[in-house]
């Protein structure tokens, strides 16, 4: 299944607007490249509405949002939906800033999204209003760990069927749910928590898969956490001595660029809860 | 001749005002200190002015553009043309958005381009009036190929005459031309569209190449061009079982930084027309 | 004591709000991720006051400033000044153009500013209201050497006294100084002048290491200063042939990943006048 979805990608090339952070933004275009979508980037507003109607999926991300961007993922956004285009939200630092906290949930309130993926902090944030002190990352508090996993699980489905959105927690574990199921995935290393962006990365990742497989939004959107934690495995794998962190995010591109379909079958880790 | 147009760049280190977009701006950045020249920054409607009083050329790219950016291209752009700066367009996405488009037709009205570099859907967008559906990247019906290569040349050499510009059009076969004459360059592999900013890494290039070599623009835009295509080579024949297109990136950039005059004349794959 | 410095930067994860530029903001995110810290980026007026408010230092830095960004300089550093935090000041380009050396101008009066860190052009720009005309470069005739080394040492102290600010002075050569005492560094590869964003790169570690080490600002400026010197040569030592900048600076941030507190110790090349 997850072989497909991924095939699925690499046959149909989506092309997917990203509104994203200018801190991770290379990555997230070579990583779109790495799995077999095409990426592009637009945040102006009088330009976002034709950007957006020539692709399949958007990726709205609000790590380094700005008055202008926020209009144009509105703009953007409503333009896609309408379209039936797929929606991924990125709540980066939601919880962490009322504007990160306001722009999410204003976003949320208006548009269908087929995703929302974010840390445990952020998405505690935005469903229980909380707030965090860890900035864009989560905090050590939040963790999804075996102990509190049934508590994470129900969480997850409960908030996928509030907002009618897949819901995707990143963390050690990673959960995928929609209202009735929820994947939990272990794949993945700790030190991804050293490299810039694998967040950003995922989301796009997701953003491609659910596009290029429109019947199936939730395998989608587990084989794209799963593939993105396989790479880690695998660029870990690859690490020589005297490499760090730079070279590990080469080696996690390096990866999604080679992995197939039967490699992710193989690899990804996960039960359905 | 290529090999004398790379050494006067090394020689006399050209530095060169980018208004290019956020998403390939650090592999810009590394391009131009590879070849040997030196970037600057500055997207501000304020700033700009000053930034390209001190450079040698200018580099404009409409990659992310947005309306204080566009803005300062047109100020900047015209404080380079008083000042006989090299001035270069690349038109990322034009024929992708009507603001694209409109953008690049009016800087194009306004100033006098030593060159403009785009892929072929690009190009056709400005002359023609054509529209794209593949974002920015090239519409396969669109490409250069030996089939068309006669009709692609003319329509090359037609637009540098009416526009008055070194006129390149990048893809599987490069043309680069004047009213006159085109370079046909079969430099590159395939393998270079997936990794994003190899053409705004190459635009910079340009920009640098012909402010380096005033008196042989055409010339230079063609070395700039064989030289990105020989790295693209080079950079492949360095690559171990395992690695992807964030590690031939590195690899393309580092061939930039290695390669000598005489690797470029030997490695020159172009035939005039 | 420079072994200290860095531990404590391990063991407390300083978060450093960075204002900064898009073209080397990706590098900057990762080489605090590699020192021990955490990176957030914000750069919006309606957001800065909050997102810095959460972290323990700011790094200010003018690279690819504009109004929007220049307003919330302002506003995040009051905020960051009330609460006592750490605060570091990048004018990069300053000298190069009116904006940028009034917008540090502006900023250092407003700003209790714990470090300055900039080339020799742009300290003397903002110290004497000289002009540089090698843009974001330091001009050769800046340069510290041997021969002006006792002048430049008299400089940095004399506008630390000035200031009230730490005085770093990178280059061949860097000096680091307070009123009293100057370290001299010897640090460091001539190479790294080939990539972009090693200066930038720079300004966060040291932001990263004062803020984790409040009691001995001048120290831990050394030490951050070192590090990245350090991690040049321990970068250039792993390049092999066909290996360029692009390599290289992935090799410098794996570096910085792995230097432990035993390493920086040996390896630091300094002298205190």
């Amino acid at each position: 299944m997850f072989a497909e979805c991924l095939e699925q990608v690499r046959k149909t090339t989506p092309l997917i607007h990203c509104i994203t952070n200018y801190v991770t933004v290379n990555d997230v275009a070579n990583v779109l490249l790495a799995c077999g979508g095409s990426p592009i980037m637009s945040d102006e507003p009088e330009d976002v509405a034709d950007i957006t109607s020539i692709c399949g999926g958007i990726d709205i991300n609000i790590g380094t949002l700005n008055m202008r961007s926020i209009e144009a993922m509105h703009i953007a956004g409503k333009k896609a939906a309408g379209l039936h285009h797929t929606l991924l939200l990125d709540p980066v630092g939601a919880g962490a800033s009322r504007l990160r906290t306001e722009t999410a949930v204003s976003l949320m309130e208006e548009l269908p999204f087929d995703v929302i993926r974010g840390n445990v902090s952020e998405l505690k944030a935005l469903a229980l209003g909380s707030t965090t002190t860890k900035g864009v990352d989560a905090d050590a508090a939040d963790a999804v760990t075996d102990r509190n996993l049934d508590d994470m699980v129900s969480f997850a489905k409960s908030y996928a069927k509030t907002t009618g959105s897949i819901i995707a927690i990143t963390g050690a574990i990673d959960l995928v749910a929609d209202a009735d199921r929820c994947f939990c995935i272990r794949n993945g290393r700790p030190e991804m928590g050293r490299i810039t962006g694998t967040g950003c990365q995922l989301s796009a990742l997701m953003t491609a898969y659910v596009t290029a497989n429109p019947d199936r939004p939730l395998e989608a959107s587990a084989a794209a956490v799963c593939l993105m934690g396989l790479a880690g495995e695998i660029g870990w794998s690859r690490m020589q001595e005297g490499d760090g962190n730079a070279t590990y995010r080469n080696r996690i591109i390096d990866a999604i660029c080679n992995i197939d379909g039967e490699t992710l079958g193989k690899g990804a880790n996960f039960e359905i809860r």
